[in-house]
């Protein structure tokens, strides 16, 4: 995809079904999606068996980009405690950012009540990516308990970008940064 | 109010507006609502200006009970780490009951994407409620930084509430305790 003007009317709709979804909730109209992505119904219901179909589908797209951002510029000279914090540095980066409204994976998890939605199956495989990621991390740091770290630090990333995302934290004095050093600590990782 | 029959339309919708957007997420229908509370949509706008301010009035009526149920039952003989204790204990319980889909004042803050929605502005409340607990309870156990202590407290109370509440986590090995116990040791708290 070189410009807006050539994407196909598939990724028109994925873009539309991330960027409103994200905006809005996973409630939006299938009326307005398609007027954002400038696809009729009918294409629409052509390419994709429904909307939550869609949904999870965009998200899908968003997670290699996602996961690149969370990844540290030089994971091989990195130590352990770098990449971990690396992960933190950059959501307290992105919280600032004009509409931000937190992960967008958790968000789904949260809007979504239902396990078995399509795009929940999605979100869930996001967090579980970053979760072993973590655990991965906390192996090769020498975390006396890597799964129970690993578990610690989603609950402060999925915490932070909640409350960031709604506007009741801020994160750019470091909370995240602070809150994870202790929990590295504690673990014992170097 | 004694049984549910000798409800007032008010109370009916409101235990219904509480108890399907929970359930179903703050994009229920007007229609379903008021068939749930058995009260006519005529009636229901005599009594409520849209259904915004009916959600909002819903976790308003709730925050007592939440509040009670988080609060140690002996505050005067617990010492300041036991109260804080006490909150997850609760919330690692209510965490495997059926049903539970997270703290509902977080859930309203992810699925409004808008800070001044009147149910937004409810659910701030709750949570800025719990801050100042935790707070107070951090000064006086001698926490060097009590304001850093309670943000990264409720860091970890809404990162495991939506994690629990969408089952990507289970809370019932103990995990959010763990987690403040290392916390509260961090912060020189006794």
């Amino acid at each position: 995809m070189t410009t807006a003007e050539k994407a196909s009317p598939r990724d028109r709709l994925l873009d539309a079904a991330a960027r409103l979804s994200y905006r809005d909730g996973v409630s939006i109209g299938i009326e307005a999606l398609c007027r954002e992505a400038g696809v009729s119904k009918r294409s629409m219901y052509q390419l994709f068996d429904s909307k939550d179909e869609m949904l999870a589908a965009s998200l899908e797209r968003r997670m290699p980009g996602y996961q690149a951002r969370l990844t540290h510029p030089d994971p091989a000279s990195a130590t352990p405690r770098e990449s971990i914090l690396y992960v933190f540095e950059q959501l307290e980066k992105r919280s600032v950012e004009p509409g931000y409204h937190g992960c967008p994976y958790l968000a789904v998890l949260v809007e979504v009540k239902d396990p078995e939605h399509p795009a929940s199956v999605v979100a869930r495989e996001a967090k579980d990516v970053l979760l072993s990621t973590f655990r991965t991390a906390a192996e090769r740091g020498g975390a006396r308990d890597p799964e129970l770290l690993a578990r610690q630090l989603l609950l402060v990333f999925d915490g932070a970008s909640a409350r960031a995302g709604a506007r009741v934290e801020h994160l750019d004095d470091g909370l995240t940064t602070t809150t994870v050093t202790a929990l590295l600590d504690a673990s014992g990782m170097r």
